[in-house]
This record gives C-alpha cells, sequence and structure tokens, in this order.
C-alpha cells in the first residue's frame, strides 16, 4: 500500500506548513499502521466495475481520513477513553485533547474538501459522479450512520440491549462507511444502478461480519496482538454480538456473511477478486 | 429570520429521528439565538452580484453549521473552557462532553453533506458551481483557517505574539470563514472572477474588522450583554488587538477598515446594500 500512503500524504498540507502541530498530529494518526481496509474496498469496488482506480483515488484518501478522525474522537477521555490505538499511544496522550479533538476536525473536514476539488474544466459526468460519491459519504458519516452509531454505542454501556438494537448500532458505527466505500467507489467507477445496489449487498454482509469479528477478537485475543486495549468491551458491560449471542455462534454467524457477500460478487467475475479476497481477509484476520 | 431558520430547521434530520439525543443537542445549539451574520453574508453576496438567492441557500444554512460546530469545540473545556455562549450554558454544560464533540462533528459532516446533495438532473454549470463553493468552504474550515486559527489561538495563551502574527490567527480563525461566505455567495450567484476577488476584499476588511470589534467589546463590555463570559482575553492573557494597539487604536482600525469595505462595494451599486449594512452592523455592534 505504499502507493496509497504517497497519495494520502500529497492530499495533505505539507508538514511544516503553518501551524505545524496540527499538520503532525494529522500524520501521527493517519500513518499509524492502519490496515487500510476501507481505501482498499473503494479501490477493489471500483476494479469490480471494470473503472479507472484514478477516478476513485480522492474517495480512497477521504474515506481512510475519516475513518482515522471517527477514531481520534472516539478515543478521548470524554468518550471511550483509550490509550492505545495500533499499539501506539492515542492522539490525545502525545498531543493533549484539544489537539486531538482538532486533527479529528481537520480529518474530516479535508476528507470533503478533497472530494469536492475538481480541476474548473472538469466534465459534466465526472462532476455528477463526485457530487454523488461525497453524498454517500456525508450520508454514512452523519447522525445516521457513524455519529449516530458512537452516540448509541456510547448509550448503551452497562445496558443490556436487544439482538435487533445492536444491529442498527453497528450498521450505523461500522457498516454505513464500509457501504460508502464500496458504493461510493463503484459509483465512481462508472458502475450502474443495479451493480451499485447488488455491491451495496455484499457490503451489508461484511460490514456486520467486520463488527462480529471485532467482537470475536475483542473477547479472544490479547492487548499485544490487537495493539489496543482488549476485554474493554466486556469491563465496560457493552452488549456485543459475543455476550448477546455467544462466542460459536458469533464465530459461525460470520461465516455466513461472508458466503453472502461472496454470492453477490459472482456476476462480476474475476474483476470482483479484489472484493472477494477483502471480504475473505475481513472474517480471518487476527487482529 | 425566521425564513432562514425554516431552511436551516429543514436542512436537519429530524428532532426525534434516531438518535434522539443528538439530534437535541445539534437543535440546542444551532438555534441558540446566534446574530446569523454568515448566512446574511452569503445571501447578500448573492445579491450584490445578481443571483438568485435559492442557489446560495445551501451555503447560508452550511455556514451557520460550521460556525456552530466550532463555538461547540472551541468551548470544550480541553479547548477554552467556557460555560456561557449567548447567554445559555455551553452545550458540554447541558449534554456531556462526549455529545458535545459529537455535535459538533455532526453539523460540521451535514454542512459538508448538504452542499453536496443535488438533484440527479442537476444542469453542468450548477454542478461545477457548487463543487466550486464547497472547495472555498473546505480551504476556510480546514487548518489553514478555522482550524488552523484555534490552533494558534490555544498555542498563544500567556505569551506575547506579535502584531503580525496576530493578524495570521484572526485572518485564520474568523477572516477565512467569512472570505468564504462572501466569495461563495458571489459565486453561487453567478459571479464571474473579477466580482469574485472585489468581494473577496470586501471580505477580507470586514473579516479583521470583526475580529478588532470583538476584541473591543471583550476589553469593554460586561457577560450580561454579551452573553458569554467577558474579560476572559485579558485573564487567559490572550494577545489581542486591545492589548498589542490599544483601545483607541483598535476602534480607529475598525471604522478605517469598514471604508476600505465600502469602497470595494461601489461597483455593484445599490444591489450590494446588504453588503453595506452588514459591514456597518459588524463594526457598530455592541454585543
Amino acid at each position: 500500500m505504499t502507493e496509497f500512503d504517497a497519495a494520502l500524504e500529497a492530499a495533505l498540507p505539507a508538514e511544516s506548513a503553518w501551524p505545524a502541530t496540527i499538520h503532525r498530529a494529522v500524520r501521527y494518526s493517519l500513518f499509524a499502521g492502519g490496515k487500510r481496509i476501507r481505501p482498499l474496498l473503494v479501490l477493489a469496488a471500483c476494479d469490480a466495475v471494470g473503472g479507472e482506480r484514478a477516478r476513485a483515488l480522492p474517495l480512497a484518501c477521504a474515506v481512510e481520513m475519516i475513518h482515522t478522525y471517527s477514531l481520534i474522537h472516539d478515543d478521548l477521555p470524554a468518550m471511550d477513553n483509550d490509550d492505545l490505538r495500533r499499539g501506539k499511544p492515542t492522539s490525545h496522550k502525545v498531543f493533549g485533547e484539544a489537539i486531538a479533538i482538532l486533527a479529528g476536525d481537520a480529518l474530516l473536514t479535508r476528507a470533503f474538501h478533497l472530494m469536492v476539488e475538481m480541476p474548473a474544466d472538469a466534465d459534466a459526468d465526472a462532476c455528477r459522479l463526485r457530487l454523488a460519491a461525497t453524498a454517500l459519504l456525508g450520508e454514512a458519516c452523519g447522525t445516521t450512520g457513524l455519529i449516530g452509531g458512537q452516540v448509541v454505542d456510547l448509550e448503551s454501556e452497562g445496558r443490556a440491549i436487544p439482538a435487533a438494537e445492536l444491529e442498527q448500532l453497528h450498521r450505523a458505527k461500522t457498516g454505513a462507511l464500509l457501504s460508502a466505500c464500496v458504493r461510493g467507489g463503484a459509483l465512481l467507477g462508472g458502475a450502474g444502478p443495479d451493480e451499485v445496489e447488488r455491491l451495496g449487498r455484499y457490503a451489508s454482509s461484511i460490514g456486520l461480519a467486520f463488527q462480529i469479528v471485532d467482537d470475536v477478537l475483542d473477547a479472544t485475543e490479547g492487548a499485544e496482538r490487537l495493539g489496543k486495549t482488549a476485554g474493554k468491551d466486556q469491563a465496560a458491560q457493552k452488549a456485543t454480538y459475543v455476550s448477546v449471542h455467544g462466542l460459536e455462534r458469533a464465530r459461525a454467524m460470520a461465516r455466513e456473511l461472508l458466503g453472502q457477500a461472496l454470492a453477490e460478487l459472482e456476476p462480476f467475475g474475476t474483476r470482483a477478486q479484489g472484493l472477494a479476497e477483502l471480504a475473505r481477509a475481513i472474517v480471518d484476520r487476527r487482529a
């Protein structure tokens, strides 16, 4: 992924640009060893519909910025109060709370800014697609997506929540952005509405599988492998797929969802190889 | 401004929408009696170039959302730690820090989302203008604008800063967004590059005047009139136009800048009446 990281770096103001603190803080979290699952989904979805990767690259950068902003803000003392992320001290531990809040704000702002930067002579279709993909992203990040999921996650601490509510929470908190990656990547790659809809179903399945695997790993793996505090869900009495369904059933659900995701890819043939590999990697991951 | 407030309300998810907490928090700050200077600038700039107000309305709503997000985050305990804003308890005093952070995030996200929502059959020029206006907004809100200004503001506490640095700080923190309001409103109203540039000079003058008047009011008015803690700048040993230049010189600078702003409006004739009134209101305000 060094090619992608170079694009991500190029999408930021220079590290020494005024004021330097904020550009250091933004880079600290953005280049902290993330797995780049979201940008990979954007680019693989573009591949699946035979699109040009360059058209989807701004979205690939934007979704990684947004994912990073959400981690920085979620880790804050007022939220999940996490000291460790990807094996490194969290942003507020290094830069203080004020700069961590602003670094998150900066990543969110730059993500949308990047999406709307177009050459003055861009053709009308490219402009329309860019607006539509940015609107998908806006919806995924809003109060019915990422932000709403975090609100409900905070409100669910120490409370037994029903399985249906748990699914709604994770569809908002994790699923919405993953779905915007896949559908947005396909859209920018030139997909028709039917293809976008089918890939949306693939995204729903892997989104849910992703969260289930997260819960399984939190319950079974140590902090060293995860690079973040383990067993935190149980300590916070958070409802998880493991606490609601048990470990074995949770694992089986993730496998079933993988099967459903792969089935949606069949009409795309070998072009969807990237999306298939990502689905398997999400379910088989150990961290 | 009740017509504008209705548009702003319509641009939000319903107050009862899932999850209700965040939609209550967003409305609490957005409808807290703000003077709506930024949306008024957007619409007045659109008028000045003979544009259709409906084309500029999404930007008018977006800038008020962004201004409100920046106030919520700036007021947080980790930042300026303010308990009072517009005479009411700040967001984190009412909803707690976590929801206040997320309410700011939600307003920032919705602002950009609103800007990129276009009907599928929108014409190519409308799409291009919308992208360009959103890019102006993105730049104004980023690390060389709003966010960068707040970073430097935090870093300047208790430190004597030179007049040139103070001006750079406020150009970023206040001026950039005011400039994006004026230039963006003109752009969406159909202005040519020369008109946008001229109105950009008007915006620079009133942006600086705005900050100088803020500093004068902080030094001279009581908390009751301001609806926020007064004398805070001095208590925090912040560099202000008053502390650097003295009260009388600061007042004179604001009058000079008003004169420069009004001079830039001359070629627009009576259409620029709204912008002229706003410039006078900014310099003459008492709160």
